[in-house]
């Protein structure tokens, strides 16, 4: 049997205005923070797998796999993937893969991105680039396409801007016990709903920020660099895609890519939902964590208003699943190439009993949900304590 | 023992100034054209893998796994990887580690890139994107790196221009033989040393031109899938990287990362450098086919010059090994995300015996070198006749 692959450490830059950190500061920072967190040194890194989106359109700044050889010193293989904000979670699906095909070998798994250097209508632009042709010439921005899926389900579930909005309280509320989180502050559910338009009924407190950040892990299948370290074991990670235009799409009350991932992990893993304790699920807007509460099979479709507005799912309710205890995108912030990487690096601290005031008690299952887009890609990975 | 990947079907597009297609009419030409030639439906296909360089720069367009979905009809995951003109070397090797991982799998590589539609100067810029920033900022395009690598081989052994020449002559005479090529006019060593000077020693016919065009390939270890079709077997496939920047690197009469991924390419294979019978060289500029030859261990170092001239690499010269019978990048084109998937397509003709005119008799084993940017990334596949 193939030993299963197993994170060993892991390193998070704060995240948010890091002005004084060029986006290569960052994957440094993230690269040497999880290779100490896994007591292991560079040379013994068999392979890259680093994601980001926006450094090309951004930045002119291409051929990361170069960048990386000359900042870190290594000679061995980089891959750069991007799959707009799913990059960090399809780096890491990569590098899983990898190792499911070398045996005894060893990998750092990095996520970046710089986004505060640019103006907000540059981002906004660039951040356009993961739509279609189409939508970005219609002037479709993504919290535009975002309004489009929550018109959608509040209309068709009865539900409310309200109930979108204790998304937004549950996941600055849970920022606050996280010190690398971009935004450190609870907010009411009277604040959201004052808040000012986006793309109705998204408001400015429904979306998650433009920020700067890195994160790094180390996976591994080497049976001597498991033992003795924490480790949690790589379960399943599945990708599957869908049409890139909301107009292609059968339906628009979820996001089908994130109901086939999800699936497809849950049946690789042989868990059952119930078994998930502690959950980062891509909440680039408010809505998006309700519908993936429903597509990824936690709760019923159409359930997701209600039992938010139950907080459930907040630390210290006793429900069953604990949801974004990073503060999410919403409140860690979200640069776009490291948040896949975030979430993974946050099951790994839950399911080591690192997380510290955010920990989520006997959490012995955990699942990150990374998106791209307005759902042309979704990536589902499913951890467990060793 | 696994079952060693396959390779069932190769298309590309005419390379050249294609300006009725856009990236994606390439794109969809080169995954149906492949899938036909392999005689399969893409709902066989597992995977696909993507290499693409420059159209987030260019045309503000990424998350192409999205875009792929919707183009081809597929939920599968689609990986987009960038690694400079390197690329689709790239997407080729993720796409054989993937099939390392997951036996009976049958996947989808493709590589594009849409160049002509933008002005020289923008173009020029973009690719400069696969170089650091300092060389960015210091001015130094692409002809300006490889100038600064022929300046060095021509003094260290004692060649001039007209040794770089050889390469273009042969590899515009071998472009005379495919339909698909982008300059079908053979030159003389006069016409190339009259021609204007790039960036010196370099002229414009040293220089491989902007292009579109797209390839596709089917890859598989799916037995029943091998059985009946032409196939070529896929030996090794490995990349290695180094710094980005020429200013770190221990010498600049050589790519260390060609170096790296051929020998460890030969190691894996178990072949000897004298099984090759034909390769397909990442000729971007004449200068690097030459260095080429001497990395990948065909030739001694300095020895390149003197046996370029002898014309011992080209069709019908009688020697071992033939070079770019596709025409290279130099008269077959360039457009960077395709380029490392023509090459393999190139060597999957000549190891099927369907290469026509510009056959290789006997062609038993042959071996593809990608190179990014100045050598930050180098990818070598070595393939077999089955």
């Amino acid at each position: 049997m193939k030993t299963r692959p197993t994170i060993t450490g892991v390193h998070c830059t704060r995240f948010g205005e890091l002005w004084e950190k060029s986006l290569y500061d960052l994957v440094r920072d993230a690269a040497e923070g999880a290779l100490t967190d896994a007591n292991i040194e560079i040379g013994q890194i068999d392979a890259i797998f680093y994601g980001n989106m926006l450094s090309g359109i951004l930045d002119n700044n291409v051929h990361a796999s170069g960048k990386i050889s000359e900042l870190l010193g290594v000679h061995v293989p980089v891959y750069r993937t991007e799959a707009a904000c799913a990059s960090g979670g399809m780096a890491f699906q990569m590098a899983y893969t990898y190792l499911q095909a070398f045996p005894g070998k060893t990998v750092l798994v990095l996520g970046a991105e710089k986004m505060t250097d640019f103006g907000g209508p540059q981002v906004t632009q660039a951040l356009s680039a993961a739509a279609s042709g189409e939508e970005q010439v219609a002037g479709l921005t993504f919290p535009g396409l975002y309004g489009m899926l929550a018109q959608t389900y509040l209309a068709k579930y009865g539900y409310t801007e309200e109930h979108l909005a204790h998304v937004a309280v549950k996941n600055h509320y849970h920022g606050t016990f996280n010190a690398r989180a971009q935004f450190r502050k609870a907010i009411t559910v009277e604040q959201v709903l004052k808040s000012p338009y986006v793309a109705t009924p998204l408001k400015v407190l429904d979306s998650s920020p433009i920020s700067d950040g890195a994160c790094g892990l180390v996976l591994t299948n080497d049976a001597a660099r498991i033992s003795g370290r924490p480790g949690v074991a790589v379960l399943a990670s599945e990708i599957a895609t869908d049409t890139i235009s909301l107009k292609g799409r059968k339906r628009l009350d979820g996001l089908d890519a994130t109901v086939a991932a999800g699936d497809n992990a849950f049946a690789t893993s042989g868990l059952d939902r119930s078994d998930i304790s502690v959950a980062e699920l891509h909440d680039c807007f408010t809505i998006a964590e309700l519908l993936a509460m429903e597509d990824l099979g936690f709760w019923m479709k159409g359930e997701a208003g209600r039992h938010m507005a139950d907080g459930i799912t907040k630390l210290g309710s006793g429900g069953p699943l604990t949801v974004n205890t990073s503060g999410g995108l919403k409140a860690s912030g979200h640069p776009v190439g490291a948040t896949g990487i975030k979430q993974i690096g946050e099951l790994y601290l839950q399911l080591t009993a690192q997380a510290g005031e955010r920990q989520v008690a006997d959490a012995k299952y955990g699942l990150a949900h990374n998106v791209g887009g307005s759902g042309g890609t979704a990536v589902v990975t499913i951890l467990a304590t060793i």
